[in-house]
Order: structure tokens, then C-alpha cells, then sequence
């Protein structure tokens, strides 16, 4: 069995470095402790090494296909899903009312990671099921709720979420699927969703899909937008009977191959129906509150992926003799026998750069999940803060794991040389897998103008001061040590261009060029995303040296100070990024509006 | 027919802005000129056209694969390989005596580069066939040259380059293939090699291959490896007779699956002849005579991807119709239809970057190329200094295409969305085909090492000091127009830093640490392949706007424009990056270098 992640490392970063064990102290957690969590994550790597790594390679080499109006997935799915349901993968977060067990979604992102990480074609399976079954829980009337949520909190039912449609694309404004009262207080819901993961196999009895549609006569764009729940086959007293959802094909991809990804039609033949979700054109609103939970989860797979690829190129490294160290000639030595490649500065530069990435982000999941959790049970002022931290970080998490996880991972497979392009090494699936994240959920352009179109600019800029009040304690604790100084300092002259970045871009909202003011938002993202992943660095590299100071130590010497290694790594390597980024940001030229002639032939 | 290159660029830069014309003056190349230049690249764009880019998909989708000792390859080769020999793709560089056309390089490139954006797959195989001919009719004897050269210009054989062994990988120090002598002045061959491109297929009659093995009792290291002429099958008279070159298998790769990736063993059963190629223990300094022409040819490829992969997504933003375009309310007004997804600031800054990445590399191709006739026809001091340039950009040519390359095709994927990933468009395929431009001929690391660590140095800086002559001579004519001023003095302070980062790095090597010299090397690379697309940029542009100005316009104004356009984004988008990298290169930690206690854990 090959190492995909390190238990170790998620121990550290959960219990000391974000002190997650605060979470239990609230009322909605007081039945969780350390104990019960640890408890909780062996299963799942227990789970993940005997039934989802074994079967992560075959999953690409024979993909989820389309097959005469059905869609076939891979067998092992069969066992596994059911699995997911049985050791909580789904219910975890739920309120214990609706047959949850209310775990923070620290704990339980935390939990999905290391299934995500041994096998990222199977946790999207029971994490829309558990989106959808959110929905319903959240907006649903008691009877939705009894009809649907057991069954799916088990996984023997599964969920998806029906947002696109082949003209509208990202823009929901324009989606056309439609529906229409009928006699007994159903809709009779028509129209194509594509794109829809997890959205038909064999293995669940029933789907439930979650389908954004307009009744008749709603008002244009997305205020005129409802949600509805559309079971695939609807229930009938005991039975389920079919409810005309047709799947005309799927999308073969080039990566997460295991993964289905379909298309759907309802109501060809008028018989779909669905049910109305909450109150009449408030879907958007609706989705959208959930919306938060679905971006934590696909930056949680661009984290796990470039885990898994992380230690496979390590694993590589340590195995591989090839060349010679340069001695102090410059000449290498031709008598000694080969090198590990680990020995060489280049290897060991894209190695430190992979677990630069893959940790950092680890932590900025494991950060944003405990404002969630934090928002969810705190109160007034507290909650207020929270809220604003987690809406701050929600596009950043999704966007840096995956955006920087692709050269994390492209690093990875270029450790392996050639070998690494081959299909008979792991390294090219990774590599075409986490290619999704960057498009999933609102693509890194639609997550950047979230950013500074409004999260930055919310309430006049308090998500800002806020996560600026969160990096100043961290600098504090920081500048407690000697070592650690240059680099609280470093991060406090981030937080000062930051300030001025931000200052000249809102200049263009204050006079009303909003074109202007967004048109470099990605190049905000990967700037102020590259200054929060320093923050969770200096964050992680000062609870490794508190624990070699105070002597308190839960792992290896050589643990910690590989810590404090890869900050220091972070600083030297990737922060000075955000000079040019600022450089470019901060030029008064505009090149990329729309002109009167196309200069782009 | 979907656009994958500009045939007026392409005309653009080999006469406008390289005036390529400047190479028929002399006396190798006077049978040539414009027309005839022109009337060639009209026949391969008709052949790309018609034969290379109607299977380019389907060579990816139906791959070459090992089928019980043979390569199956698509069946469009048996009709595509001779006609790259007809029309001369393999014999157009070579001289006149040796059956060959004395074409320019500069051009020859040019031609394979559509043949390139078109297929991918295909121009591997001429490609080689023409390197192996080359090293036969430059080392061979008259014999030798007789026996293979001929049928290998028309492509009725193929050729090889067979360096890599499994053990050995880049550190050829470390090959153990052997060659023993016999009775009739050839050499048993012993030995495997793998990742041998185009190694065995149907659709030649022979395939010669060019091995590097040791004559038993040679020195150890380098200085101990002979290069051989090792056939397929051997000639006996009229006949050809198997020569015990086995076909073990193939690898099956992430991308470029049309292309065969072979495992060759020789004489298995003692039964393989090879014959020396030149003088014995000189095999590797005939091969890396022949590596600029390999890695100028990597380099093209990463330029035909990143150019095909623009049109894709070009075409695809000018079609598609999504979302509204921001108002100066900050709103979108929905009473309006979709835009096409062009119209939107953030997509038409990433097909800005495609273009400045394609077609910047695509000038440095031709650059680099004309540098290498210019060496090859020039005399005395001018052909020194051609080398030196030649020897300078070469390993930058091989890089940036690559690297940036990928960057670019992934933001050409990213512009179609969720579409992107899928199977059904092309962007994936192109995606997936470059990744290896990084790892062909020498990756990244190692020609980040050949740059700094022997370009950079060699003759005491005099490369280096002649393309700052030439940067200088492009930045003296920017500057006699006002509006290329600025972006001229912005090169020029590119060129005084690259003066302070090249004096603080080889500070190191004159104190005697090598290891601490190199191990940024590849960040580098990126710094200063940076600064040449910059210059190469400030050139495109002038030409252009001196085209403009005077009115002696081969092109539309719109095209000049766009090109002055895409300068003034290079450096607003890109050249600000080298002040990053500049910093982490002089930062004065030293975080790489392997130490005593293993910190990547």
C-alpha cells in the first residue's frame, strides 16, 4: 500500500496547530471528543486502504460510461457506497433530528479528505448526497424531509444538483428548465440539465435530484428562479414508480474518469414532477446557502489530490538512483555509484514546493471548515465575524488548492522524468484528475470577482479587517521566537501591499468603472491567495517550534522542523510571487477591456 | 476545417520581422527565395490540411499500443509517411550531395511547425528519421552513408535516436549497453533501451536506429560511449535480413498517443550487428552535435501546441454566448441578450496570454533557427558569435514553449469551462499532448543547468554579452517611436537585472559551490526565458508599428495593431513576474541543498 496521506500530518494540523478540540466545548458537538474523532478517522483509513486506493487506478482505465439510456460505473462502487453511508460519510454533519450526528464539518472534511485522497473518483458520490439531503433538511417541509432524508443519509439513496444547462452555462440568469403547477401540488418539471455529477447509476435505488427551474410567469434572471426536488423514480405509497428523467448521455472526461458525469432530460414525455423547495423563487438563494459547503469540498479534493500526488513523487525520489552530486570541482565524481534523485537541489525543490502546497492548503481547508463551525455556534458578534471570515476564504480555498495544485502536481510528475508521463505510473492521473477543480463549482474566474467583487468590498471591507486581525495574532504568537521574526515580518509587509492593492482597485468601483475594477480579479485571487497560504505556513511553522521549545511534543523532531523547513520554503519561494502580481495589477494600462476594434485575431 | 495556425504570422515573422530573406544571399542557400519559400509552406499547409489534422483526434483516440511484438499505429501512416518524404519534410536541411534540398533551417522549422500545429503525433517520425540521417551523413563513412541515407530522406525507412536505458534514465554516464567486435568490422550490440520515439511500426520497410553502447574495455563515464548505426534489418545485398532488434513493448502515455513510445532490445540472441558511426568513444559528442536540432525541435512542438490550442479557444470564445457584461452600476442588465464569452475582460486576458505565449515562443523558433544558419553560413568572428546566440536561446527555446506552453493551453481550457475537460473537445487533447515537451531531450532541470550552469558561463559571459547586443540593437529601434519608448526602457532594466542576479549566482561558482551555483537554475530558466520572449515581444511589436507608420503594410492595420497590442501585454502581464523570481534567486537561504537530517518527510 502505497502512502496517499499522511495521518500524522492531519493530527497535527487539526489538534495543534487549529486547536479543533475548541469545537467540542459548544453544545451542538459536546458528544465528540479527541477520542471519538480519532476513532472515526481510522475507520475511514481503514475504509480507504482496503476498499478505495485498490481500486483508484482501474476507475481511470475503465471510466464510467453511458450504455443504451444507462449509465455503468465501476463495480466496486457497488460495495463502497453503501459504506460510505454506514460509516457516516454522509450523515456526519446532519442534526441529530434528521438522523445525523452532528459533527463539525472540521472533522468530517477532515474525514473525507482521506477517503478523497486514496480515491477522488468516489467521495463526490456521497458528498452530493449529502448537499442535496442539506437542501431538503434545511428548506424542506416535514413531509420532504421524512420522505427523502433517511434514505439518502444512508446512501442507499443517492442526490445531485441540476444548476446547468447546455445555453446558460455559469449564467444562471438564463437557465430555461421549467416548471408548471400541477393538480396536486407537484410541478411538472421540463427541460435538460448537463453536466450533472453523480447524477445515474446503478448502484442507488433511487436519486433525488436537486433542480433549479422557473415556474410559469416568474420574473426574468435569477429572481424568477425555483428549487425543486426531482426524484428520479418518485414514491408511489411503498413503491417507486418511474418519473420520467431520461439520461441521454453522459461526458467522458479526461480525468476523474470513475466519476460519472451526466446528462439529464425531464419531462419528455410531461410525466416529471417535482416538488417545490422553501418558497417560490428563492432557489438561487437557496442553493447558493449551500453553495459554501460544496466549494469547501472541491478545494478539499484539489488538497487531497495533490496529497496523494505529493507522496507518490516522494515514494519516487526515495526509490530512484540516477546521477551524481556536483561536488565543489564542479565535476561529478564518477567512481561513487548514483545518487537517490531526492539528493538533488531540483528534486528536492519541487518536492518541498509539492508539500509546501499540499500542507498549506490542508491547513487553509481545515482554517475555513473551523469558521464554518465557529460561525455556526457562536453568537452576535462572534458569529458576525466568523461568518464574514468564512465567506472570505470560501473562493480562496476553492481556487488555491486547485490552481496551485495543478503545478503542484505537474511538479510531481516531472520528479518522475519521463516514467511520469507514462499511464503505467500514477503521477498522469493525478495530473489529468485535478485539472476539474479549477472549473467546478464557479470557475477560478467566476471565484475571483466573488472575491473582490464582494468579499472584499462587503461591509465596507470588514472581511478584510477581520482576516487582518487573525494574521496580526498569528504574526504575535509568531514573533515570540527568534527564528521565527523574518518571516511575521515578511507576512506583515504582505498585509501592507495587500492594503495598497486593494485601495488602488476599489479606487476604479469608487468611480464606477466596474469593468475596470474586476478585470484583474484572477491575478487578485493568486496574489492574496499566495499571502493567506503564508499566513497558515507561519501558522504551522509556530506551533511546530512552541512544540520544540515547550518540549510537548506529539510527533518527531525531524516532524517540526520540516514544518518550520517548508515555511521557510513558502517565503523564499512563493511569496516574492506577489511583487510582480501587484507590479501588474497596479499598472494603469487596460489592455483587457473591450475595445471598438478586436485586436484579438 | 478549424484554424490551428496563421499562415500570415507565421510570413510575418520569418520575413518581416527576421527577414529571413538575409540567409538566400549566401551560397549554400541561393537557390531559394520568398517564392519558392512560399510555394513550400503552401504544399504542407494543404497536406496538414488534408491528410495531418483530419486524424488528429482519432491518433489520440485509437492509440499506437504494443500488439504481440509489433507497434500498431493508425493506419493513416501508411499514407502520410511517404508524403512527408515527397515533400520533403525529411530531406529539405540536408546538402545537395547527400540528396537533400540546402534549405534553411529557419524555414525547414517553419514548415514542420504547421505540419506540428496540425497533428502532433505525425512530425515525431520525419522528425527523427531526418536527426538519425544527419548524424550518419556527418559521421558516416561513404559506405555507410550509401547504405541508409537515401532511403531514409524519401522516409521509406525510419530513423531513431536510442540513448535512454532503464537504469540510467538522464545520466548516460551510467549506460550499459555493450558493443563487441567481430570478425567483419561490425559490433554485436547487447542491450535495452527504452523510450524510443517512432522505435518500430508497419509502415516502414526498415527502421535505422543510432545507439550509444560501450566497446568492451572503454573508459567508464561519458568518455567510454560509441555511437552505432544499428538496423532493424540488416543488409545482405538486395535483401534485408532480421538483425535481432526486438520489440519488447511500448509505454502508453498521458498524451502525444499517436506517436509510439517503444522498448527495443538488442541482440537477445547474440544476432544484432551494428556498425561505428565516426571514431570509437566519441558518441556522445556526436550526438549532442545533433541535440540543438532535437531540442530546437521540442521547442517547435511546444509552439504548435500552444498556437493550435489558441485558435481552439479562440474560436470557442467567439461562438459562445455567455452571461452580460458589467455596466458602470456594477449590475448586468438582463433585458440584453448574452454576450460571447470574448466581450468579458478576464477570457479575453487569457487569450491575450495564449497569444503572446504562442506567438512570442513562435518568433523565438524562428529566432533561434535563423541564428543556427547564420552560424552555419557565416565566417570567422560572426559565425563565433551565431554559435554562442545559437548555444544561448537553445535551451531556452526548448523550455519556454514547454513550460509557459502548458500554461497557455490550460487557460485555453479553461475558457471553455466544464466543456474544457471533456473528451469531446480538442483543448483536453492539447493538454494532455504537451505536458511532455517538458520532459523530451532533456527536462527542464537539466536544461535550466546546461543555461546557467555552462550557456551563462561559457567563454567568461560572451553569450550572454552578445544577446545583450542584440536586445540592445531591438531596443535602440523601438525607441525611435514614441509609443514603444516605454516598453524599450522596461527591457532594458530587465537586461541590468539580469546583469545583478547572473553576478550574484556565479559568485558561488567562483567560490567553489557548484551545488549552491545551480539550484535555483530552473528558476532561472524562467527568469530569463522571460526577458528573451520580452525582447522577442519589443521586436514583433516594432516591425509592426514601423509598418504602420511608413504604410508599407503586408498585413491589415488590425493585425499590426493587435501585435503591438499583445507586446504591451507582455509586459504588463508578464515581465513583472521576473522581479519575484529575481528576489527568491538572491535570497541568501539556502533551503534546498540536501543536509545531514532528511527534512522532506
Amino acid at each position: 500500500m502505497a502512502k496517499y496521506m499522511s495521518m500524522e500530518h492531519l493530527r497535527y494540523v487539526l489538534f495543534d496547530v487549529m486547536e479543533g478540540e475548541q469545537l467540542f466545548k459548544f453544545e451542538r458537538f459536546q458528544d465528540h471528543d479527541k477520542d471519538s474523532m480519532n476513532i472515526f478517522f481510522d475507520s475511514i483509513k481503514d475504509f480507504s486502504d482496503q476498499e478505495l486506493y485498490p481500486c483508484f487506478r482501474e476507475m481511470d482505465e475503465q471510466p464510467a460510461h453511458y450504455d443504451n439510456g444507462k449509465i455503468v460505473v465501476h463495480p466496486a462502487l457497488e460495495k463502497i457506497l453503501p459504506q460510505t453511508g454506514e460509516l457516516g460519510l454522509v450523515a456526519a454533519p446532519f442534526d441529530y433530528e434528521d438522523g445525523g450526528l452532528q459533527m463539525p464539518l472540521t472533522f468530517h472534511t477532515a474525514a473525507m479528505f482521506i477517503a478523497e485522497a486514496a480515491n477522488n473518483n468516489v467521495p463526490g458520490y456521497p458528498g452530493l448526497t449529502g448537499g442535496a439531503a442539506n437542501l431538503i433538511a434545511t428548506f424542506g417541509s416535514k413531509v420532504l424531509k421524512e420522505q427523502y432524508v433517511p434514505n439518502m443519509l444512508t446512501q442507499e439513496w443517492g442526490g445531485t444538483m441540476c444548476l446547468t444547462e447546455p445555453q446558460a452555462g455559469s449564467s444562471l440568469s438564463d437557465i430555461t428548465t421549467t416548471a408548471t403547477p400541477s393538480e396536486n401540488g407537484s410541478y411538472k418539471i421540463k427541460g435538460q440539465k448537463i453536466f450533472i455529477s453523480g447524477g445515474d447509476h446503478e448502484y442507488s435505488s433511487n436519486i433525488i435530484h436537486l433542480v433549479l427551474a422557473r415556474i410559469d410567469g416568474a420574473p426574468a434572471g435569477t429572481k424568477g428562479i425555483s428549487l425543486f426536488v426531482v426524484p428520479k423514480k418518485r414514491i408511489n405509497g411503498d413503491t417507486l414508480e418511474n418519473n420520467d428523467v431520461l439520461t441521454a448521455g453522459d461526458f467522458q472526461k479526461m480525468g476523474q474518469r470513475g466519476y460519472c458525469t451526466t446528462h439529464l432530460v425531464f419531462g419528455e414525455n410531461d410525466d416529471c414532477q417535482g416538488w417545490l423547495l422553501g418558497e417560490a423563487n428563492f432557489g438561487l438563494k437557496y442553493m447558493f446557502q449551500m453553495m459554501n459547503g460544496a466549494r469547501i469540498a472541491v478545494g478539499r479534493s484539489g488538497v487531497a489530490i495533490s496529497t496523494a500526488a505529493y507522496y507518490a513523487s516522494l515514494q519516487y525520489a526515495n526509490e530512484r538512483p540516477q546521477g551524481r552530486r556536483l561536488t565543489n570541482t564542479g565535476q561529478k565524481d564518477l567512481s561513487q555509484g548514483q545518487t537517490l534523485i531526492i539528493n538533488h537541489p531540483d528534486v528536492r525543490r519541487m518536492l518541498f514546493l509539492q508539500k509546501a502546497v499540499a500542507e498549506g492548503s490542508l491547513a487553509l481547508m481545515l482554517q475555513t471548515a473551523l469558521y464554518h463551525d465557529l460561525h455556526m455556534v457562536s453568537e452576535g458578534a462572534e458569529k458576525e465575524k466568523y461568518y464574514f471570515l468564512e465567506e472570505l476564504l470560501t473562493p480562496i480555498l476553492k481556487t488555491y488548492p486547485a490552481e496551485m495544485g495543478q503545478t503542484s502536481v505537474s511538479n510531481g510528475l516531472q520528479i518522475l522524468g519521463g516514467y511520469g508521463f507514462c499511464s503505467e505510473f500514477v503521477l498522469q492521473q493525478y495530473h489529468r484528475d485535478i485539472r476539474i477543480m479549477s472549473l467546478y463549482e464557479g470557475t477560478t474566474g467566476i471565484q475571483s470577482l466573488d472575491l473582490l467583487g464582494r468579499k472584499v468590498t462587503m461591509k465596507g471591507g470588514k472581511a478584510m479587517m477581520l482576516i487582518g486581525q487573525e494574521m496580526g495574532a498569528t504574526i504575535n504568537e509568531a514573533n515570540t521566537y527568534d527564528e521565527l521574526k523574518p518571516y511575521a515580518k515578511k507576512l506583515s509587509e504582505q498585509m501592507h501591499l495587500t492594503t495598497k492593492v486593494v485601495g488602488f482597485l476599489t479606487g476604479f468601483a469608487q468611480k464606477g468603472e466596474f469593468e475596470r475594477f474586476l478585470s484583474d480579479a484572477t491575478l487578485f485571487m493568486d496574489f492574496f491567495g499566495t499571502i493567506v497560504l503564508g499566513w497558515q505556513w507561519l501558522k504551522l511553522a509556530t506551533a511546530a517550534k512552541k512544540a520544540l521549545v515547550t518540549g510537548d511534543k506529539t510527533q518527531t523532531e525531524e516532524f517540526f522542523e520540516s514544518q518550520i523547513h517548508t515555511m521557510k520554503f513558502f517565503f523564499k519561494y512563493e511569496i516574492p510571487k506577489t511583487a510582480g502580481l501587484a507590479q501588474s495589477m497596479m499598472d494603469t494600462e487596460v489592455l483587457t477591456l473591450k475595445e471598438e476594434k478586436e485586436l484579438i485575431l
